[in-house]
Formats: C-alpha cells, structure tokens, sequence
C-alpha cells in the first residue's frame, strides 16, 4: 500500500500521493489519512516574503545548511514546500524548482514540491498543509514553507508553521508590501535580505520601530515577559551565504522557546483547527457552488443581486434545501 | 405590519427591527426580508480607522454637513452605524453614541445605532449590512459605517459600503495600523484628521508614497486611466470642523465617479456576493459547532489534535452525517 512504501522512505511514492492529493484522488486522502498519525514531528518553518525579496536562494541556502549543519550537530532531513498563490499554473514555481534541483540535486535527504493556486486560497492551505503532513509522515524533520507574500494568502500558510520567516529586502515598497499584508502580526523572524543593497539600513530600522510599537502594545496587554518572544531582525545576503547562519540559529533558538512554552503543541492545535475549518468551510461552500445546489444557489445569488430576497434568507433556502 | 411603520418613517419600529436582527429574531428577519426591495438607494460610506484617530468627532461633522449643505444642496437623511468589533459589549460605542446623541439630538433626519462584536467579524459583519440595509430601506439616503480599525475586521466591513474613508492621525503607529490591515487596498478617500498636530506632515507623505506604489501598480496591470480612481489625501481637524467640507465634497466626486463607471452596481452586487457567501461559510460552521452535529464535531476535531483522522476526513465525516 502507498502508505507502507512512504514510511519506508520511497520518494517516488511520496511524490506520488503529493499528486493525488493535488488532485483530490479518493486513494490519496486514504493514504493521507493512514499517515496522518505518524505526521505532528516536523519542524515547520513558513519563509514569506514579496516577490523580489529572495525567498527562494534564503530557503536553499537553509536547506543547505540543514543538511550540513555547524560541527556537532545533527544533519536534519529537509522538505521544501514551494507555493505560489498568485499563478493559477505551477509554472514559476516549477522554474524555482528547476533551479533547486541543480542546487540540492542528488540528495535523498531533500524533498522539494511546488505547489501553484488552484481553486481558492483556502483550498490552497488546506492543500499545502496536506502537503505538509504527508512530507512530516515520511520522515523529513524540518519542512520549508515557501509563499509569495500577497496579503491574506500567505497569513494563511503562516499558520502553518511552528516558526515564521518574514523577508524584507530594502526599498520602500517592500516595507509596506510586508505592512499591508499584516504579517508582521505573524513573523517571528524578520529577514533583511539583500542586506549589501542601499536603502538596507532603512529597512531595518522601520522593521524595528515596527516592533518596538508592537511590542509596546503586547506588554501594555499584560503578556507575561517570559512568554513573549520578540522576533529578531537580521540582516542577510542569501546569494553568497552572508548571515544564514544566524537565521539558522534564530530558529533554533525559536524552535526551543515554543517547546518551552506550550506553543508547540498550542501553534500544532491552532494549526489543525483552523485547517479543519477552512476545510468545512470552502467544501460546503464549494458543494453549493459546483453540487446538486448549483442552480439552486447562483438562482438564489440572483434574486439578491435583484434584491427579490435577502441574503439572510437565500441563505435560509439553502440550508433548508440539505435538511 | 413592522415593515409597513418602518417605510412611513417610525423610528421606534426601525430601533426594534434592529434590535430583532442583532438577536436574529424570526420576525425582524422577516420583516428584513419584506424591507430588502425597497434598499439599495443609500449612497454608503464607510469609515474606519485606528483608535484615537477621531472616527467619531469626524463622522459626527460629516453628517451634520450632509443635513446641513453648502448653498444649493439638498440635505439628506442620515444613519450612522458604529461598529466596534474590538469589544463584546456594546459599551465604548454606546458611549460614542451618548456623545453623538448630544450634538445631533432632537434631528429626525439622523438615526444612530452602536453594533458591538457578537460571534465571529463575518457574523457582525453580515449583522452590519442587515442592519445598513434597514436603514437604508427606511428611506435614510446616506448611511456612515464606522468602524475600529483592527485588520481583518474593518476590510469585511469596508465592503459593505460603496464609499471607503481611511481615517490616520499622525504618528508612525497609526500609518503602520493602516498598512498592517491593507486597508489602503480598500481605500477611496484618505484623511489625515489632528492635521494640527506635529507628525502630520509626514503621515500625509508617507501616504502620498505608499499611493504612489500603488498606483504605480496598478498602471503596470493596465487599468485604464478613466476608469482609475486615486484616493485624495484630506488634512482635517474634526473636533474643529477644519477640512470637513473637502471631505463633504470628496465624496461627492467619488459618488458620481462609481455611477459613471458602474462601480455602483459592482460594488452593490460584489458586497451582496460577499455577505450571502459569508453567511453561508458561518452559518454552517455555526451549525456543526452549536447545532445538532455540535458532539460530533468537536469529538472529531479532538481527533484530529490526536492524529487519530486526518481533517480531510474529519470533514467528510461531517458533511456525510447531513446528506
């Protein structure tokens, strides 16, 4: 059975149920579902950022040093989960991925996906985080989730995460890029990436005057100070390697004050419980859009958009259609 | 019948049909429905902002100049709708609501109602367009929405309403709140309110440059230009009355630049789709969580913490129960 072989480490078979479940195959969520208890071990770190920022190269270099750790640590199985919300097609990420392939080519302790928007964004977490699940079952002990910052998509795969990395790369635009989307709420490390390019110093100094006026509020509601953590901001140049390392350790350092605090098991809680209600939600809203109701439900959107009846009770009709 | 004394104009009947719709009685829903043909004539504005930007003093000025027009205009009838969905209760709006009741008491042409947070934002934002549409329907011809600004929340709400106002007061806090919600994503019309404070030049700036991204953005997706809309930046001093009028006539211009170019009825239909497919999304979830299903949910979602079931299948449980 699929499950068997992914558990014992086939990659093709991994591979192949991340398709199924893609595609919403009956015979993958079975095996999702059968690998589900062996999944909730990985260490998942959301990377988000603007386009432009670096994400990408700062994900490999990770990856990289996760595989070849400083001297006496342990060399961690790595998975990469590349989303883009923005293409309806899978195609720049696949081209992101063409590039990782020559980068981490041959190593069987590092499984890549790219993952393109289908349907809504919802659906796209609910996905990625299936992904996610089936990658953490198989074995891979830190899994990178790659997003495309463009506002509530990527706050929905922050959610993800035990650890969310924010990039910023210099330059007015990308500030508020980051702002707008009100990921800083979600960040836990902030990245200055491309940190050699002018303006760098700029962005680093309004990230923390972000975070001083954040964390003002946060202590004025009463969080208990060895509680909080305040994400550090560093500055890195993810083309030549500069500053990895000390992202790599911020996540370490992350990673322990979570287990510490009972965000782990808190964060892993939230995470499924609002995957299974994105899931409710987009599937019923989905069997009325696509099912037996369809014509029953865009009849019904009509006479509002009519104003023949309220949304209230086109709503009423709905629900009273399935009870 | 409450819908017949709503449309002749009795306030007691509009306060009761309201008070029915924030409890989801079964009459007020049916009298909302009999209301719901006759609304779609308001011209809405939302307002929203952080707190302490001085929502309240400047919707208060607004709506005493839309009784009260320049030379030649006619005086409209106008609701307002303070939501607040920061606080439980109804208290800090029902405060504003004391202030409010002084300075425009005794005007049978203003009708004011608070709406505090019950349940989920989509839930009092569903609320606040049932209770907009009454007023409407009772024959009020502008109806300001204020909102707190608090993300999400306000962006749910700005979409019920034709007309967007972002109000900032200077200081770098409140330009990150605004950015921090997207809310410049929804914004038709920018204030800088305390514009006698010091700051304020560099938050109308700041805003000035973050439109320029924008819009710059915007241009780059060929949108063309008579169909563009760039959100004006207005200095006012509410608690003053200083740039009031500038906003009065704002507001104008963006009325007439929405029907010249069928925004109105997009903007109509688009807040319509999304109330209906958000009552959709809460009331089933509503359903599974306190309704019947209520046991089998949450034993479900327990199992899901427990890596018992996979969420896929935990909800295909769910829907399955139903059909």
């Amino acid at each position: 059975m699929l499950c068997e072989t992914i558990l014992s480490g086939n990659r093709l078979s991994l591979a192949k149920l991340i398709t199924g479940i893609e595609n919403g195959d009956e015979e993958a969520l079975a095996a999702l579902d059968a690998l589900f208890p062996h999944s909730g071990r990985a260490h998942l770190i959301g990377v988000t950022g603007a386009p432009g920022t670096g994400k990408s190269s700062l994900v490999n270099q990770l990856a990289r040093l996760y595989r070849h750790p400083p001297q006496g640590q342990l060399a961690r199985r790595v998975g990469i989960v590349a989303v883009d919300p923005t293409s309806p097609f899978s195609g720049g990420a696949l081209l992101g991925d063409r590039v990782r392939m020559r980068e981490l080519s041959g190593d069987a302790g590092v499984f890549i996906r790219s993952m393109a928007s289908r349907g809504t964004l919802g659906g796209l977490a609910a996905t990625t985080s299936q992904v996610v699940a089936a990658m953490d079952a198989a074995g891979f002990e830190v899994i990178l989730i790659e997003t495309v910052g463009v506002g509530q998509s990527e706050i929905d795969i922050a959610n993800l995460a035990h650890s969310v990395v924010v990039v910023e790369a210099p330059g007015l635009g990308d500030d508020i890029q980051a702002g707008k989307a009100g990921i800083l709420e979600v960040a836990d490390i902030l990245v200055v990436n491309k940190a050699d390019l002018s303006g760098a110093e700029h962005t680093h100094r309004i990230l923390e005057q972000m975070l001083d006026i954040a964390y003002s509020r946060d202590d004025s509601s009463g969080s208990p100070a060895q509680n909080s953590w305040r994400p550090p901001v560093i500055k890195t140049i993810a083309n030549q390697g500069t500053g990895i390392d000390d992202l790599f350790a911020s996540l370490a350092s992350h990673l322990t004050f979570i287990k510490n605090n009972d965000e782990w098991i808190k964060r892993s809680h939230q995470r499924l419980e609002i995957e299974f209600e994105n899931l409710l939600r987009e599937r019923v809203v989905y069997n009325w859009v696509n099912g037996a109701a369809k014509e029953k439900y865009h009849n019904l959107k009509q006479r509002v958009f009519n104003r023949e009846i309220s949304p209230v009770r086109a709503v009423e009709e709905l629900l009273t259609l399935e009870s």
